[in-house]
């Protein structure tokens, strides 16, 4: 499949990398066509992987990883808002405010009655947008087998069922267990998968690894 | 030990229970010393319970349950705050808003940026607060073992360090194993195991099963 990378970080960087292991092809988009770290990640992955702008990127995927920062998630996905429609958008982004001190807290206008996932669909109305993975570090997204046999949960809502089930379908393929993946709903629920970032961080900050989940015990 | 249970409802009861069973002494207090529930509390476990107002719960308790209701937590708690100077607090509430439909977000004026655990210390500073046990259902808080074997995560969080090590000791009796009790630090951090109430009450609406907890896995 051709996939768009939205966001040359590191979420963008391990994502794009595993959907080319696993054989897609993948453009990563930024502000600039010309950014370093997309032209790394094309360096690296020879043949298999291009970069472009937002747009670009956007027009490429058949499926598009949101994989900017969350404080200016929305500004970018409604400048490609036209080119989203009727394209799943897998949105990966947190509504952290840095500006008020560590640890971070959720920016006040996108959290508790509203979340960045809910203003990301705004933004692209036309879009399917489908939030998941946000709620971990992006190395156990892509290798869910990587703690604990791989049992551990990840959540997905959004508000068109197709859509919901392709991406579960593709998360799979990262090596994620049908029933690990928790389907909440509309993408209100992200105000709900949003707000586990501020407990999230503090376990990191606490135990000094990133690389955990939370399995649900019942 | 004498204990002081704020708040005569589910939570408080099944609190003020399994005290009982371990041996100690429990006053259940609330609004009026003649409530309903809380006489019938006292009818169940004849001789071992008592019950009066919140201040007569207060006073009663070397330790305190704060089992009240979130939006009503404060108030009670200013209320008494000369009686709870220098006893530990342990504070169980969280500030849902029921006010905007279901589910239910928190208080916006307690979330966030700020937390009801910080409103409660800051409404009886000579207290000691500690915050934990919020992010489960109570059948949990008192009998851990009912699910995976005990293994799931409790946090603490609260300023002073030797109410916390009492409050774990506690803890411990109920079946709580010292590993999964994690320390985040100040009460600050309630801001962020309140914050876990979101997504707990979704996971409850979509299992249809409230006996469930989060263990880490990494």
């Amino acid at each position: 499949m051709n996939i768009g990378i939205l966001g040359t970080g590191n979420v963008g960087d391990t994502i794009g990398s595993r959907l080319i292991e696993l054989g897609h092809s993948v453009m990563m988009g930024s502000r600039t066509a010309d950014n370093a770290k997309a032209a790394a990640f094309v360096a690296k992955h020879e043949g298999k992987a291009s970069a472009g702008t937002f747009a670009q990127a956007a027009a490429f995927g058949d499926i598009l990883f949101n994989c900017t920062r969350g404080e200016h998630a929305v500004t970018i996905i409604e400048s490609i808002a036209d080119i989203c429609s009727n394209k799943i958008l897998i949105d990966l982004t947190n509504p952290l405010d840095f500006t008020k001190g560590s640890p971070p807290c959720l920016i006040p206008s996108l959290s508790n009655t509203y979340s960045l996932g809910e203003a990301i669909q705004k933004a692209a109305p036309q879009a399917h947008v489908v939030k998941t993975f946000n709620t971990m570090w992006c190395g156990i997204m892509v290798n869910p087998m990587l703690i604990g046999g791989g049992d551990h949960i990840n959540y997905v809502c959004g508000n068109d069922h197709t859509a919901k089930q392709k991406v579960k379908e593709l998360l799979i393929t990262f090596g994620w267990k049908k029933e690990n993946l928790m389907d909440l709903g509309d993408i209100s629920n992200a105000r709900a998968t949003e707000a586990i970032l501020p407990i999230w961080i503090r376990v990191w900050a606490g135990t000094k690894n990133n690389a955990f989940n939370y399995r649900i015990v019942s």
